[in-house]
């Protein structure tokens, strides 16, 4: 048996700047593999945990669900991983493993809640503590393998940016002579050009602005529009086949289920604080859906890392090192960062 | 070449009375059949209309867009259709037979418009008067068969209230296995337990009080609830593939999402005057859709026809005189009618 204490950067309450800390790592069970973290991803849901905007939140807290990195050891029962093995860990760590979701490999829907990467309680009673931290212990069954030829520090990002992206696309059938849009320039937007793109979709990015319109072509977008501009909904109208909002502030949601054609969908990614309003017209004069989607469960997450692989692209990534945490997250909350930015885990190992 | 008077019941100007008086029907061209109508079936839409609940209308107005009767002549290129055959026309007499949408099928998704049964203009500029009438001349490729068997008093209803939820829960897989429910137990509501029944769903009856639930066991529902009892909201939740919305109320749409499965849609065919809220978490939480569907394409209203001529059932019918048509519209707007009116226009030749 193995156990470890971690360095980690932590929030020692709400809304406090995050600091440099020490954290236990549980001894490795039968199943569970020690994964040396080479780099964690800043999601925009961290910073809306620690600043406990989405409700009262669990401290000391250490963030992070985007996790890259190596196996050092494994548990005696491990078969699925071996020491030096490039692995992943995404928003959850755990399931109940036996609800009508998590049998049908969704555990991201699991009844009776999957177990948070952090912020949440195992089924042993401790409180999950996140990737900004040297070293996490994981259960075999909800690690990733990232495969030869995607960095680790393009990778991360993947777990959590990467997956939310890839699981509605693939799900409302993205593809060849399929028109995608992608609401939203940033760190869930750019994946979801790359992956429409690659998955063989017709892309175009409905973005506030002009302002990043070369960066998405070089994704793969074919076309650019901008939001604040009234025309684009005039021409856009009766568009396409599949929208993914990827933008966490409310939407004028008839404008943009507008854009879709017959049998169109418009999911939601992002989850804004305060409800949306639609008219029942905007869905009936089309038969038109509104959905939504999170992340997606272990085999689709494996699947969408070996897409990424086999055409050659991860993540977006601006690298920080573990003292810039609490200048990225202001940044990341003003929209400051292509697109994704990715701690340096190995600079908390001096 | 054949033409008539027809005698019929007009709403003069907005939210007047309807009177007795004649129209005009058009000379029959090429591909027209004349109709003498046997019973008009009264809709919700006809009273906001006929109200110009839904903005400004065309006056004198005969509304009926649920249309039963029996082909009396026929224009010289009419190949479908014969005299003495029985036949019905719903909510659309014409549309553009080019987009893409007329040509998969999906009419009533036209996208320079259907042209609507009344309250619309042909393509001739000719304003459309509805089925409140004794006769009406209609494009045979916008003329349904109604089945033998099929009373043509309770087939009229099937015309609108029918496809209205025939489509939907055909689209949206309604069938052995899955879970149905139907919110509201009217004109609409009353056809989806029925249709919904016949496809072999399991079907429940979500409706304000238990007051229909006999009716309901008869028309081949499962279950009925209480919308009334929060209760129902605990008990139900997570349980629904499908529900159709066919209440023109604003809902709690949070509420009813969370009565849904995994991948299960909340579909709307009823129109409310004003917008819903939604929290896009009670889609995400569950990868849940809201949709909407309007009728069916004429290939779709006709397969409608034939599966309930197969299965035995029309609609539950009140028949009225044409001088009770008034009097009918204000027992509808108090959901006084079990299930359906239907007019017997006979009694207009009389």
């Amino acid at each position: 048996m193995t156990s470890v204490t971690a360095t980690a950067y932590a929030a020692p309450a709400g809304s406090t700047p995050l600091e440099r800390t020490t954290i236990p790592r549980r001894d490795l069970r039968e199943h569970d593999v020690l994964i040396e973290i080479a780099y964690s991803g800043i999601c925009h849901s961290d910073i809306h945990q620690v600043r406990e905007e989405w409700g009262p939140a669990r401290f000391p807290m250490v963030p992070g669900h985007e996790i890259a990195g190596v196996v050092t050891a494994t548990g005696p029962g491990v078969s699925r991983y071996a020491v030096g093995d490039r692995v992943g860990v995404g928003c959850f760590v755990d399931s109940c493993r036996e609800c009508v979701n998590c049998l049908a490999g969704e555990e991201q829907y699991c009844l009776r809640g999957e177990t948070p990467t952090y912020n949440g309680v195992a089924n042993d009673g401790e409180p999950t503590l996140g990737g900004y931290s040297t070293h996490i212990v994981v259960d075999e069954n909800y690690v990733l393998r990232i495969p030869e030829g995607l960095g680790l520090d393009v990778a991360a990002p993947l777990l959590c940016a990467g997956i939310t992206l890839y699981s509605p696309l693939v799900n409302w059938g993205a593809g060849p002579g399929k028109k995608v849009a992608v609401i939203g320039m940033g760190g869930l937007g750019h994946m979801g050009v790359k992956i429409a793109h690659a998955l063989g979709a017709e892309v175009t990015v409905l973005s506030q602005s002009l302002r990043k319109q070369d960066d998405a072509v070089k994704f793969g977008a074919d076309h650019y529009h901008a939001t604040s501009d009234p025309q684009t909904f005039k021409d856009l109208a009766g568009t396409f086949d599949l929208i993914i909002n990827t933008v966490s502030a409310n939407l004028d949601v008839d404008a943009y289920l507008g854009l879709l054609t017959l049998d169109g969908t418009l999911v939601f990614v992002g989850v804004p604080d305060s409800p949306d309003a639609f008219r029942a017209f905007s869905l009936i004069g089309s038969r038109r859906s509104l959905a939504g989607s999170k992340i997606g469960g272990i085999r689709q997450t494996q699947e969408m890392l070996d897409f990424c692989a086999e055409h050659g692209f991860g993540a977006e990534v601006e690298v920080i090192s573990p003292d810039e945490i609490n200048a990225a997250y202001d940044r990341v909350t003003a929209s400051d960062v292509r697109y994704r930015f990715v701690i340096d885990i190995a600079q908390l190992r001096d």
